[in-house]
């Protein structure tokens, strides 16, 4: 497992990409990662989330957005102003060199700016143009803004999400982005496998809405088949069990011991010392535990108090129970599995100094991924790109002059 | 938007699939939507989540597993004996045949097995090895068994969700499973698109507590550059504010109005009725309203307690304002807007009935996917696949003698 990128499986794939914020940023960031060259296309004024804070502040008193930083490291950035009529033409000629063209928009905006699938796929039949919106482009609510805890809502897992008998919980990351952010690399990805064998590009349209449905996927069936509510569980497993996190003597400890007595709920009984669970014919499948937890959960608490989280992992670990702490950020960024995968990566910033970021998780044997660059300035690559598309240095000073890129 | 799926954009691409439970299934359930020909190897036993309660019964008594059928849907059952030498020899030729070879066992199994990475690139070097682990395949928690709830609660995810001052709180759904699915997916396309340039195919290495540092990229990000410890925050956002879920007359809504007073916070304001906020100027950013919550949290809270949650749905949404309210499954369900972008799919199951799908959220223009077939019985699929690879009926009746398949 190489720890510096290499050029990445998709060295050679070029993704235009409008998107602002988390969700189209997310998945492009996933594309930068695995190689794509990602040329991010700002309007003047910028991502705005290069305006959310917290903020890294630099001896001189500049000021970079950690959220922005986060997700936008391995692109470039390109300013292009789309409703100036030369600004558009900018981008549609860039458009005819991309295999993917990746908006974010309200739906009906890249159409109104004249950039719509329509206008780009008459220039390039080969080009994927993939949306991601709040609920998509087709629907009673299709041009309703969502943002992340407004589809994680609407999507069912605040209510299924907290202490049992409390109220909803937003689980603690932007869960609503970022799973539309990864269907979206997937159907992208998909778009391009099948693009290669037709040589037609496509249209792709992701809801941030649906993408939750997506991943509701059990209780869902469990309601559809069973008519069964699902409730909020603290840490609990809804149907295999003891499968969730009990409190010791300094912390927190999430087991699962979810088969029988020749397995991990035997070893789990004699490494906590409560051989007498093992007796109790109720418990010998997880299904009957499952129907039993007042009678099960508290002897396992009542033991699982009794020593330290350190102590839990290494005895449950050595009797072969499936076992992990309950850790906290500074826990995860200095966890020795981690480390040893690589999966934080140190980058130079001109002027922050060094950065770290979260690697790629995608490890591949031939072709490794990661972050390459730190995230861009605003229009850094202007010059770049625009050079790239065969424009002199006087073609690029005049458009700048107009305002059309910057 | 299609209802019903075209062959889909992976038409053509063959994953032969040894994995259990969830995360691997869930992998190539979504590979399933997207038109690949999922083949799922399972031993004489059968995948365990067959057994995994609850369970939808017949008229004469069959009993079906709703977790199994819910990411199983798509695909097809062959039954081999991988221990039994002429089962490892067929389970070969299907792999000389397969673009894609996905499983979980644990590091080390597929090698003991005879049918490891290195024995199948060199019968098919254009075969991708994507493996799916809770560690992964290297580090020194390798050879440990890991469960969603341990790499939820080790990745941090746990930490950071719940309420203040509270306990650690499960998101609702098996993230741990899930988005380790999802990047493998990403995986597996992005090592086809390269495969189809290079003729390659390569080892894909995946692990499940990568994945939970990879969606935890913003807090490890605030907490590697500035070395701040994210709260359990219940539904709040941790930098952007007001985004969070307020309690109403009759349950909850969530409302996102993170810019100033010329737009969304602004249209709040107004909308409940308090303008005495937009008078307040530390209020006047979203990150000035961060640092003032205690001031503004609680004039927000006592005004939505005083409408239903579909009173203040329509109001803000009329005000513009982005709002949804939290939704239990049975409203997501029934919520019409996933309805009207088929994110229901029924499909007829020959014992069970009729079966509600959760579509796949991937929506494209010309190849679009979705649920093809129910989930499939234990090796019903058996003789056709072997049939495919040219086998006659009295081989695969000495094979299934032998117990080499079944």
């Amino acid at each position: 497992m190489p720890a510096f990128p290499a050029p990445g499986p998709l060295n050679g794939i070029r993704v235009l990409d409008l998107t602002r914020i988390l969700a189209g940023p997310f998945c492009s960031m996933v594309l930068a990662d695995l190689g794509a060259d990602v040329v991010k296309v700002e309007e003047p004024s910028g991502d705005q989330s290069r305006k959310t804070g917290p903020f890294a502040e630099t001896d001189s008193g500049a000021r970079y957005s950690t959220y922005f930083m986060s997700v936008n490291r391995g692109k470039r950035s390109i300013v292009i102003d789309l409703k100036h009529p030369e600004g558009r033409s900018v981008f549609l000629n860039l458009a005819d060199t991309a295999d993917v063209v990746l908006e974010n928009f309200r739906p009906g905006v890249m159409d109104r700016l004249g950039v719509g699938y329509d206008v780009l796929k008459v220039r390039n039949p080969r080009v994927i143009m993939a949306s991601v919106s709040g609920f998509g482009q087709t629907g009673p609510l299709a041009s309703r803004a969502a943002l992340d805890v407004i589809v994680q809502a609407m999507g069912g897992i605040l209510s299924i999400t907290g202490e049992p008998g409390g109220g909803p919980v937003r689980p603690g990351v932007s869960m609503g982005d970022i799973t539309a952010a990864l269907f979206t690399s997937i159907a992208v990805l998909a778009a391009v496998v099948e693009r290669d064998r037709s040589g037609e590009g496509q249209r792709v349209d992701v809801s941030m809405l649906d993408c939750q449905a997506a991943i509701l996927e059990n209780p869902l069936m469990r309601y559809f088949a069973l008519g069964e509510m699902p409730e909020r569980l603290g840490t609990r497993h809804p149907v295999v069990n003891p499968v969730q996190a009990f409190r010791t003597a300094d912390g927190y400890v999430a087991i699962s011991a979810s088969d029988g007595p020749a397995g991990h709920w035997g070893a789990l009984c004699r490494a906590i010392e409560r051989p007498g669970l093992l007796d109790d014919h109720r418990f010998d499948t997880s299904w009957g535990r499952t129907q039993h937890l007042d009678e099960m959960v508290p002897v396992i608490a009542e033991a699982m108090a009794g020593r330290t989280t350190t102590e839990w992992v290494s005895r449950l670990a050595e009797a072969g129970v499936p076992v992990g702490p309950v850790q906290d950020v500074a826990q995860v960024a200095a966890d020795p599995q981690l480390r040893s995968r690589h999966m934080f990566a140190e980058l130079e910033h001109p002027a922050v100094g060094p950065v770290t970021f979260v690697n790629t998780p995608i490890k591949m044997s031939r072709t490794q991924g990661g972050p390459r660059s730190v995230q861009p300035e605003l229009g850094e690559h202007t010059d770049d790109v625009l050079g790239d598309l065969g424009l002199s240095a006087a073609d690029i000073a005049a458009l700048r002059r107009q305002g059309a890129v910057a």
